[in-house]
């Protein structure tokens, strides 16, 4: 029986390691899983549209240009992604996360969303939508090891 | 030319009166527009997993019940929605309307995003994604006036 | 906040009276659902094909022919659906029953499967694919009383 | 003219070894095909979920946490499918078998249904839906090395 | 259990009543059956072209000019078919019926064939990819008479 | 044989008065179409983003806001329009009608092009991917009727 | 500019050399393409049911089986195909040639049509779904070749 | 995290160097980008059909085989195209540039426009589906690297 490769889309919060911890868990256990992400840099996802295509004097159009940018980005990979991982933390709104397991979702990819059990009931239409919610990263590499393998 | 009948789905905040100033505004005009929305009751929405289903001893259960039993009704009326209008508010995270719109935009659904000016970098995202961002309901039936006629 | 109305399928066993008390039920609660199913007569369901194409000597080719027929009505039927109901029930196989579940998740419709507890184990795929796993027809009935009307 | 290459995913049954007869047959023949399954261990498939994610107190979550984990899998890889194989034994209820063959039709892939022909009536709707009935593993063999050199 | 309306479209041979005879059939059964159909006048089927649109001077382009007119029609009540007969004779070529055959299939609709056994080995792909092949307009009656009542 | 209601979106051209055109000639005719368009009047069309949603003081984003507010007219009707007709001019460049051309194409609906045939070679692309080009509104007409009624 | 890779698709006539001529010609021009078909020997595509899946009695399901599995081949091919050549000849009615070009027109894949002249006007509904309707072998090697290198 | 190889089409104006300067700037980065585009030689382009079919005496049907020819490669490298770039210029009315973005919306497809300034007021509408609307070809260099690389 062959293995297969996966590319896993890694979404949400990017103050935290949780995409290096299950980067470094998968390529430890030597899986055929490659990673992409929105970018995860604050200061350029927030400025990229300004920096490439011109100043604004509206915050609004300031966002809208930028999240227009990055959204190239993520509406690509995620055409590419056969499994997408949903990271909600603490401290953000994080909207643009929930607003990427809703596309997901309606697409048919499998999701898998990240978050502390303190985010249970506010989360709980996200994680209804999902295949699995896991509340560490290394529980992601485990599953992430499973689908691979299909060994415990 | 025909006016046509639209069906708006809508979607977000339940603990403010956006849903009716937005209806009461379109039917003082007699616009032809259907509305329909989630269950926007708190305490049913959170417990009709375990009022219809049985007691759950998890929280976690508790809600992915509750959760999924909703889902029915948001995925049908999705489904049959013309265009679909999301509300944020600063009290919540609402993540579940983040997830609407991302399902909805998937689907090539026209979105319309309202919330306050405050919220707009947080929800850069979900906002370029949208066709229309509203600061107020009256804006939204000044929208949906504007579809179905085309006169301002 | 309009009421929408819903076609429900109701998919699966034929040997009990599941149906009728969903009907009835929600016929007693005036809900606006429209109820179809696939043919639930069990000599009329295996032999239409030889009644009304000829007769075939092989019982492979007649059940074929009679299965097919019958997939007309069961493939238009759920083309036109909001929600799939599935009935599992502990005497037969129910192959059927599954598959229609399946054909109905890839669909992205609305899956509700309805079998006593003890089948769960067996059932599980088909469970974790569906957005309510009810016990009881009567459950069924909430469930549906509840995605109209959002009370309890 | 060239010949193709194929992925052909290998569904149901876990208790016998018709996918090792199967792939067998075609590495002796040199075809090239990629098989691809679900996990078949029993007691991994099963125990994933409270194994990865934690134990539950109720079997019913304890078999939902594991069937999710398992639909990752099997999502990914009937995504990645040319071909599908489901294949149907005399002991045990297989609803997930007929679920994946439901799947599979209704996403257009052409399905291959094997299973002892005592089973062909209660597999009717099933069988209808496929492009092949086979009796035995080798048939899946010749319809395999067909499919891809077109000799018999 | 309700009954569910359903529209038919005809496809296929003009040179004969085949269709005068299903849908004088189904009325006398006072059957919930709309029948549509492709322009089945030759002439103007052929004459559309230049008629509405100028003449040609080769017949090449005065056969396209009218074959897209009428596929405005045909595309127009595909799409809006349930259902799809499909008609062969013993006189004609009627690749534009075996065309509508593909595309309904591809598109998922129940395709029911009507032909005489003598052209069952030229039609075999066509029948193979059909829910039901007829030999006569008046078994096509009795399908959709079972489709609708589920009675023999 | 049954008659077809259609609705048909008229794309493109606002200065001149072909829509009336074909709605006066095909009320004349009594055929059952229904006629949808964008807002074809010029100031409120350009106008509305910022009527509507506030000023803006860059040209850019009061076009923008503008252009999306008439999105959500016209995604709501492309997705409700059985025809497509799309009218080209001398005077604008009117990249939006061909931009609603390849919209429609790309959906499968049927288009059909309006043009001088001095437009011809400029609109070769848009041209190839219509059932139809006409030169004047009343032989757009004269495709609705003859698509409706199959008589010339 | 990068030139791509071509998979082509060669359905129809299996009684002349076309397919032969056409990948001569692209060989010896060293062009990017790949091509595929369905079985051509008209012995083994009769048989191939019976020969592997057991004998039939009836004619009808002789040819159902070997329909079948035939088609196990094409729809594969089918969904790896970018273009499709279809090609039709005086002598056999080739309803399985039309009936790939709608599928393949319905799933918006390219489709080129070869065929001698003189079988225009029966085929015009085909040509009419066609991007290009070529006389020769030769010419169709020509559109390949314009196709990938975009010069003449 | 990896990085991704993306293929992009550069659709519209073939009277300037905007091609060769976007590629020539991605190829001095060493990004992971092809670049795909139609036929740019104008001659070629409206000359291919009569070459290679055969000579028209109309202009309109001379236009049309050229235009479908074209086609053949501009719709299998849309749909093989991860991102599409429309370039619009003052000098021509590049209504197929239009279509193209039209169509590639349609289809979910990241859109990038690229035009002066000028030109934003008679091209809003296809702005406002873009994810970015650049000046020079050197901003599309620019996105194109931050895309891929994620860092300004």
């Amino acid at each position: 029986m062959s293995t297969t490769h996966l590319t896993v889309y890694l979404s949400g919060e990017i103050h935290s390691d949780w995409r290096e911890r299950i980067e470094t868990g998968c390529r430890g256990l030597e899986l055929p899983v490659t990673f992409v992400s929105p970018n995860t840099h604050h200061a350029s996802s927030d400025g990229c549209g300004e920096a490439i295509l011109g100043d604004e004097t509206s915050p609004f159009w300031r966002d809208h240009k930028a999240a227009k940018l990055n959204a190239i980005r993520t509406r690509t990979l995620l055409n590419q992604a056969d499994i997408v991982v949903v990271r909600f933390g603490e401290k953000y709104r994080q909207w643009n996360a929930a607003f990427d397991a809703g596309w997901a979702a309606a697409k048919g990819l499998p999701v898998i969303v990240l978050h502390p059990p303190e985010l249970g009931h506010a989360l709980k239409e996200v994680d209804a939508a999902a295949l699995a919610v896991a509340q560490t990263p290394e529980q992601v590499v485990e599953i992430l090891r499973y689908t691979v393998t299909s060994t415990l």
